[in-house]
């Protein structure tokens, strides 16, 4: 038996393995109802059909549901890819074309993310499963007047106040309709994007568009916590679906609260592109480099000892008498505790569009940022940080956006309707 | 047993198999010796040592062989991401100083690729395995010149000609060295750009920089040709490592032909950024867009019928007496048979820098392509497309560059090192 042999052979039971797991129709319950499942891909993919072919990987087979309590995107495993896109209405759309739209991008959404191509398909994703596609909606502040549905717009879209610290342009920031893109695979992404941007059609013109990413699936030897682009492990401090007070502090409870019954099961999503100033970065020393987050970088430890998910220990002195998390660490200063219990569900993905205009790396965070209420997540948090923290001088926000992303559509509704159609 | 029970399991038993691979220490050889082996990561890629930690999925573990006949990343399988770029060396900067460079750049090349981290590391790569990464580096027509060495500039790197639908920018074109990364995850990439980069200190600055990108692995079924962003299957008809001509036509012969003794076992890239018209294109009905290459859009195979395999019938006619394969067909005109025998070792990365200054996607392929000789594979198909390819209308030509690739390093030594201590 040859070496090659032996490969062909650890790949073919690879495949077996994960494709005995793939006919079992797995499916996992994420928080919130948005189930994700294992599954051989429809029959509009070619390339593994359920005749006999070879299963697909967990890989490109793993899908998400589009329907559910939430809208999938949120609290789904972060994907290697990623796409923001935000569309403004055209000049004469109004609420009848807005709600046109949604229907078409919901059926588009729903066909992508299991699988199916739409009619008249570009092709681009044929052969590869769904992979973990997900579409996320999201409507501006600007969407309203622009629709005459102002007197319905949610006090959680009041602007966010404007960061000493803000370098924003206005151009790739706001904007009346936000899609969010994600999938473990970049020719399923692009697909996504694509056909989002062709069922816009005459309605709503793009914005702003951007391009990110994660770590590959099956890169790490177990599922780990993301890095970032600076190196930190980035994600630790998240609430956990788990927790029991994630619910509510992530999504829109129903009924009550003064929140519009729209928007119940729904989330409020920060995007900023922050810019890494990753040539100043690289130079400071790794110490130096950890003091500024108050976690290790090798594993995202507390630098008061422990483990990764070790709770920080702001209190804890050092032997010259100091704080071990420095006063200014981004770690102390975001956290819950110096917030009143402000929280957020950050899910970021990385960007890296080559090299600047000024010769550094355009590269950093697509911070996407989720809460229930950005006056009690983002706003709170990112006044401190604006002020005191030790990050500031390695990063630049350089675009925003705040969007109101309704709940998940029950079977046979599209996402918005509860907006668009009462 | 609950389902995610049973999606763990088939986790566990995934890296189970793919472990007991990697522990074998699979080694592939590839053709000229760049080989590729499964294997467990270096002791200095946290998250997945020898001791009981679990092993890397293939997608991980597989690391790529940086000494060989030939440099990695002109047969080794297309990699998930992609960068390419190009140096200038700096002002005052020559044969020392470059000599210097490739040595440092080698000694990185070889430790990022078999999972070690570089001293006083980003650690943005941390937890991941090698990923398949491979760093190749060429050098272009200008460091001749600047180093002293226009007596041993190739002959191969005399400059390509003008083509009559070119609209190349210079600025995005060309440079001193060049060099190209590819793995199969996105950190590992990046983080293997910013280490050529550090390591090019005063000697050499960036030209220019470009992100690419190609489907996951385990994002289909099983291994298939790749696909382009217009939803093409491309490069089916590319030369085989097994054929028996594909060593003499992708590398450069070992003594004799004219060609210098240093570019044995090199080989030269031709680098072309080609962005799409998707907007066009994708207004263009499928039976016309299968005419403009010459094959299915489903499964590659030729319009004259068969599978993706079958060669292509150019004489063919169909019920109506015209050729079923077009005149102007993309796969009629680049077929090796029409050029005089003329072929090309095409290994792509598709980009997509979101949407451009038009309005339009800003995406495509970054065309690269490896032969033995550019006048016997490129220069000849090349100015066939020029004239007559029915995919002209739907491309355009914005960079180019033309790169000498030495051969691949023996133990001991470092890239180039044959041509800058002759
Ligand atoms: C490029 C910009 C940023 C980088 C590189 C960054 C990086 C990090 C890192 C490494 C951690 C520690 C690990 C973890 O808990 O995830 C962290 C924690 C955190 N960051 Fe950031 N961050 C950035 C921007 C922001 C912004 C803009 C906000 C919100 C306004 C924010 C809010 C938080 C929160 C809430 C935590 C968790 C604190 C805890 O629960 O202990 N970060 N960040
Ligand atoms: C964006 C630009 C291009 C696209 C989308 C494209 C696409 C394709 C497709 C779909 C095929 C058929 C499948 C295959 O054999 O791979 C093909 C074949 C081929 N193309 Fe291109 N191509 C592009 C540019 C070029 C350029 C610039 C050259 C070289 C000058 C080239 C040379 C070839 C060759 C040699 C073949 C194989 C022909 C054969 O052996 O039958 N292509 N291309």
């Amino acid at each position: 038996m040859t070496d090659s042999d032996n490969l062909e052979l650890s790949r073919r039971r690879l495949l077996g393995t994960v494709g005995a797991a793939g006919a079992a129709g797995l499916v996992v319950g994420a928080a919130g109802g948005a189930g994700i499942s294992a599954a051989l891909p429809g029959e509009d993919t070619a390339g593994a059909g359920a005749g006999g072919a070879p299963a697909l990987t967990t890989v490109g087979a793993t899908s998400v549901m589009f329907h559910g309590k939430h809208q999938a995107g949120i609290t789904t495993p972060l994907q290697s890819r990623g796409h923001l896109v935000a569309f403004d209405l055209a000049p004469g759309a109004g609420r009848k074309e807005a709600a046109a739209l949604l229907r078409r991008w919901s059926v588009t959404a729903k066909a992508l993310m299991s699988g199916k191509a739409p009619a008249e398909d570009t092709g681009v994703a044929l052969d590869a499963g769904p992979s973990s596609l997900t579409v996320t909606f999201g409507f501006g502040r600007t969407f309203f007047d622009r629709t005459g549905l102002t007197s319905r717009r949610p006090a959680g879209l009041d602007p966010l106040p404007a960061f000493s610290s803000d370098a924003l342009d206005p151009r790739r920031s706001e904007g009346d309709l936000w899609v969010q893109i994600g999938a473990d695979d970049a020719l399923v992404a692009f697909h996504a994007l694509r056909a989002v941007q062709k069922d816009a059609g005459d309605a709503a013109r793009v914005r702003w568009q951007m391009n990110g990413f994660n770590r590959s699936a099956g890169a790490t030897a177990k599922p780990m916590t993301a890095r970032n682009l600076m190196g930190q492990v980035d994600g630790t401090g998240n609430p956990k679906p788990t927790d029991p007070d994630f619910d509510r502090r992530i999504f829109v409870p129903a009924g009550g609260g003064g929140a519009p019954e729209w928007m119940a099961g729904g989330s409020y999503a920060v995007v900023r592109r922050i810019r890494m100033l990753l040539d100043d970065w690289e130079k400071l020393p790794l110490d130096r480099q950890e003091q500024v987050i108050g976690r290790r970088k090798s594993d995202g430890a507390p630098l008061t000892g422990g483990t990764e998910t070790t709770e920080l220990d702001l209190n804890k002195l050092g032997p010259d008498g100091k704080l071990v998390i420095p006063d200014n660490a981004h770690s102390r200063i975001s956290a819950p505790e110096q917030n009143g219990g402000a929280a957020m569900l950050r899910r970021p993905f990385s960007f890296h569009d080559g090299i600047g205009p000024d010769g550094t790396p355009d590269a950093g965070l697509l911070f996407v940022c989720w809460q229930a209420d950005p006056l009690r997540g983002f706003v709170p948090v990112q006044r401190k940080l604006d002020r005191g923290d030790a990050l500031s001088t390695f990063i630049r926000h350089e675009a925003s956006g705040l969007f109101a992303v309704p709940g998940g559509p029950a079977e046979g509704e599209y996402v918005g309707q509860r907006l668009l159609e009462a």
